[in-house]
């Protein structure tokens, strides 16, 4: 994780301040994304006051262009970090068609749906144009 | 949800504020507590800058004293709303003879394992005693 918030590949979104907004590489759940602490800490409180509110105001702010370019009926937002113990939140649009509506994520055992490079760039180059238009 | 804010049963901590803080009544996993948002609000970004900032302190507060109540290996923080679409957050310590340690605690199908009146407001109590020692 600590690795990866340095590294600008396919499904990098955007450098959003104390954040990095990565695609998640399985979009089973359109629009999956995850957005990563660029310094290595662990818990809410372990870091500055400073720094949670700018999380939060990045996080806010991937979430709103997550509902621009995916207009979902409900936002899911968690930051577990049991096997990966490093600051990073699963965001998450639950769409109209999904298959779980009333249920986190991980209920839903599935293949991973991995999109092709195309379809890839689209999807980021989407979320990329909503969050554009979002006030920083 | 609406209205439990505005209730003091047995299982309300605190009031933090922009929420309130109750023990999760389903203890399975020991000290579960949902911070739930006074203002009928259903996501981060429908909230005012001023309000994510408070609430994302709160959040903190909450977890910092788990973390000195329960000792857990790891905090989980989510806030999902798919069956109740107004802001709560899942505040969950996942403790060292957690049952699942790797995953969400939605893997884990359970009976919900209620307190006796007694353990609940010990646990009410040990909660609280531990958010008084955090700065506001």
């Amino acid at each position: 994780m600590c690795r990866r918030v340095g590294e600008k590949g396919p499904l990098w979104i955007a450098d959003m301040g104390t954040t990095a907004a990565y695609l998640n590489e399985d979009q089973f759940f359109s629009g999956y994304t995850y957005l990563i602490l660029k310094r290595h800490v662990t818990e809410l409180y372990h870091l500055t006051a400073s720094e949670r509110l700018q999380m939060i105001e990045e996080l806010s702010r991937v979430a709103q262009a997550l509902d621009a370019a995916f207009r979902p009926v409900k936002m899911n937002y968690e930051l577990l970090g049991n096997q990966v113990p490093h600051i990073h939140w699963h965001v998450v649009p639950r769409l109209a068609d999904d298959p779980n509506p009333r249920w986190p994520v991980w209920t839903l055992p599935h293949e991973p749906h991995r999109l092709s490079a195309e379809a890839t760039r689209e999807r980021v180059t989407a979320v990329r144009a909503a969050l554009v238009q979002i006030p920083g």
